[in-house]
């Protein structure tokens, strides 16, 4: 008899059906599993598979007492609460680095859209505004990527390979992180204050932690300056978001690009009614080959906790 | 008293304001001269700045009987009859990879817009359709570009500088231009057809010319393959924009990305309708730096010009 595996977050069926071949799937759609499923077979769910942003904390894992593995799709794991899992004997894996290109992919698209402004070109176009003569809202040229100074702010995989893409575009490429790495070629700053005053694009791929959280405010934007614009491919808790929103107006800053928000999958309405923010549904990962590593990381953590052995893939 | 120039196509104010400086202009706004201006006037100039793509052969020339000069703004001169202006040795100048960089960034951000889908992927956040739970219309995800094939078809100083951002993006890049080029790192390919068996994205950077009209086709295009995406950033001249639509609604591509059309400023509304393309207003080169150092050449060209001596920067 296959293995029960909760799904505890919402996912498409598309993602986790090749988890279907190989475990009995109990899917919550994402709503609380007690709701839904009777109280006896609750109880025996050892394992499950959850977005890594979705909260899961003590009185969550309190509700699935045989519970011993929690397996993130992806690579962050800032929704789940270590310590409660660690207290509860309950191990936290996810997929490291699986989808690290192609987030670095949408951090690049994100941040040429944002500073040569296709949201507004694309329907200038579309909608006949440029056949037609219009003022075109294009008419104050943006400053060139290329000489311009370029903040990474986080340099695990992600941001290593957000730095490499970003130094094709002959700019210059400054980081911050907690460890300074010598065998990196870019200039690193001190703190993340530093990085911002000396760069006019800033790049967010730092893990999230209580600690990250609204580390860009409003005083942190005003560094990057008028010609300024912030990038966000790693959570939204990271960014201010009504901050951002008064920057964008004010033109602290020029425009930011973000695939993550605060309160996924609402992007407040104040910002999303700006011309100059670019923003996707958190689909930094998406690709066929990221979905293929991501779900080889999730079958291989499940494998081995249901052979009793350590998670390959185990969160540090 | 300071020399005519006759700004012959539509240009915006702010981008012909240094060359009032420096010149008296006859400003057509792209409209015939010899409707706006007196005959004696007309028949005085000298020198006229054009956009590179504009119309100006032999029946336009012989209504200008003194110009010694055509200036392109910009790299292109593919509307200009090269062959009419050696006959009345009107000499012909542009500014050469003054715009290189900043083209190249467009076509990387057209690039990725097309296979990431952000045309799809912003209004789906913007307009509530993430937040109230609607069918995504970005289930399917799209490949990796890293590991993925990308073609370039012209490789000079734009072809260059897109080959150079492509590779960081961990694909692998081949190219087919009239000569190969050793001191490339890139795979050659000894034609167009060659190079589109290969590769699944095809960037098209070549120098428009009769040769290449509509050089990409039908028949080419259906080389790519359904997970082909084409970006233009050239001419809209080199794509058969009747075949692009057919292939983009029969999915014998899946994307396009294009900044250039064959008759601009418009773009047909049969390509505009489709959800999978991601138009721009011909604004590859339009950023301050860019600009200024397309300007620089125009002034220098134009000033060498009234001083008896050859163009700086002389269409070979």
């Amino acid at each position: 008899m296959p293995d029960k595996v909760l799904i505890y977050s919402r996912f498409p069926k598309s993602m986790i059906q090749r988890f279907a071949d190989r475990f009995d799937l109990l899917d919550t759609g994402g709503k609380p599993a007690h709701e839904l499923f009777p109280a006896d077979e609750v109880a025996q769910i050892r394992a499950l598979i959850t977005a890594g942003a979705t909260r899961l904390g003590a009185a969550e894992m309190d509700r699935l007492p045989a519970l011993g593995a929690i397996v993130c799709y992806g690579t962050g794991y800032d929704g789940v609460d270590l310590k409660a899992a660690a207290a509860r004997n309950i191990a936290v894996g996810h997929s490291p680095g699986a989808n690290a290109a192609a987030v670095a992919d949408i951090a690049l698209m994100l941040m040429l859209a944002s500073v040569r402004r296709l949201i507004v070109a694309d329907p200038y176009v579309r909608d006949g505004g440029w056949a037609g003569a219009k003022p075109s809202p294009l008419m104050r040229p943006p400053p060139s990527l290329a000489g311009c100074r370029v903040g990474v702010y986080g340099m695990g995989e992600i941001g290593r390979k957000i730095a490499a893409r970003v130094a094709a575009f002959e700019t210059e490429v400054g980081y911050f992180n907690r460890s300074r790495y010598d065998d990196l070629p870019y200039q690193y700053f001190p703190s993340l204050d530093a990085l911002a005053e000396w760069c006019t694009v800033l790049m967010i791929a730092v893990r999230a932690s209580a600690e990250t959280t609204h580390v860009v405010d409003a005083e942190l934007l005003k560094k990057l300056g008028p010609d300024g614009h912030v990038v966000n491919i790693s959570r939204g808790s990271v960014i201010d978001e009504r901050a951002l929103v008064v920057a964008l107006k004010d033109g602290a800053i020029a425009g930011a690009g973000l695939d993550v928000f605060e309160t996924e999958p609402h992007a407040p309405d104040e910002l999303t009614a700006l011309p100059n923010v670019v923003v996707t549904p958190h689909i930094g990962g998406n690709t066929r080959e990221a979905h293929v590593a991501m779900q080889a990381c999730v079958v291989a953590n499940l494998t081995a906790f249901f052979a009793g052995q350590a998670l390959p893939y185990q969160v540090k």
